[in-house]
């Protein structure tokens, strides 16, 4: 890449998580690519200890749930001081950010609400832990609740790594070029066709013959093919849904 | 609780994680109760550097797309070697755990899957990176394609990291026995009613009446309601198949 955001005096993409586990960041977001655009300046980390917003000298944060059940629940009072501080500060534009509550509950995470997140300012994610977060919470700060499939984590902390590994590496100067073409088809609705490379034979098996041939149109139209084999066989919720033409994307 | 697995002599559940990126290990599952569980001996990670079984002196592991295309593609050959020493390990008891390539052309990760995996064990996690890795090798060593949700990463390390976590809270003496409890609401096909803890009033906001009745038939019928309402809004395919009584959960 020829600039960076910061040599442009450009703000940087901004995530900032409220967590009760501060020590689980940067975690994988500082390996690879996205750990070298955060410190070339594309982005930019920080967590806020939701413990720090407790009053009582135990620093608890949690009760029982009202009603009675299992486990805790993350007091409302001490979830809204904790997001405040952070959506108050002028010095973050935290108003201007979505405010996403990371949830076994919410709508599940697709590549396009990832795009639409990596387009703009950046994110404030809040890590669910224990039973949950008080509804009142959710409401009165109308966080948007997002799923990132139908399983039960231990905490919201590794969603957060998950949603924003996938919008940083959509911002501009973190892919090269060649990567950053290659996404488009995962996004046309379909999954990927079955990749080879070096050597042509490997084990007894050989890389089919039309990959080698040359002849550009055939091997489009025969991952094509297989593309739409794929699907139909792995998912066929996705198949469906690009055979009735959905906007190419499960929303 | 009263005993710990390492103290009966048991195996730990084992997770080995072949990756080119060993530094985004443990990241997250170095934390809270996941931490502490591999520090008590109830689980054991280790990763495997690709790079590692590179033949050439720049230590590459990758090379163009046969039949052209963007990216690059993992090689079969060194991928070959790196799950081989593994599986062939006799120490880690390599053989007798599923073999898992992250990749979002794989199978969605369920609750149901997680709970397989976390009775049996342990797993070995296949990271990709690039473009993809090279077919033959997914067929040659039968691996199985998993896909934590229809977005794309970086790699696949944080989506192993999720699939490890989610198993990991499973395993007996992770979790207290009331947190343990409390999963089964998310499992019974619905999503989860919405929580309310102290104090009684949030900002003009009060706790439902019915929840400090002390009546258990009328909470439960209301939690109930709740959920039903909830997942019939955000999941109308959740709500199908819970309608259709299909297991309970998505397969």
């Amino acid at each position: 890449m020829s600039e960076k955001p910061s040599d442009m005096g450009l703000n940087p993409w901004r995530a900032t998580v409220l967590t009760l586990f501060s020590d689980a960041f940067p975690g994988v977001l500082g390996a690879s690519i996205i750990g070298g655009a955060e410190k070339s300046g594309i982005w930019a980390l920080e967590t806020v200890d939701i413990r720090d917003f407790s009053v009582n000298r135990h620093r608890t944060v949690d009760s029982p749930p009202a009603g009675g059940g299992s486990g805790m629940v993350l007091k409302p009072d001490i979830a809204a001081k904790a997001i405040d501080s952070v959506v108050n500060s002028n010095s973050v534009s935290g108003s201007d950010r979505p405010l996403i509550y990371l949830t076994p509950r919410g709508k599940p995470l697709t590549q396009k609400r990832v795009r639409e997140l990596a387009s703009g300012p950046g994110l404030i994610a809040f890590c669910g832990r224990f039973e949950g977060l008080d509804e009142r919470v959710i409401e009165g700060r109308q966080m948007e609740e997002i799923s990132i499939g139908d399983f039960v984590l231990a905490g919201g902390e590794v969603a957060a790594q998950v949603m924003i590994e996938a919008c940083v590496r959509l911002l501009p100067g973190v892919l090269g070029d060649a990567q950053s073409a290659s996404e488009e088809s995962f996004e046309d609705g379909l999954l990927e066709y079955p990749l080879y490379t070096k050597p042509r034979e490997f084990e007894g098996r050989a890389i089919p013959e039309v990959l080698l041939s040359g002849d550009h149109k055939k091997i489009a139209a025969w991952r094509r093919q297989k593309s739409e084999e794929i699907t139909k066989a792995r998912r066929p919720d996705m198949w469906t849904a690009y055979k009735n033409g959905d906007d190419h994307e499960r929303d």
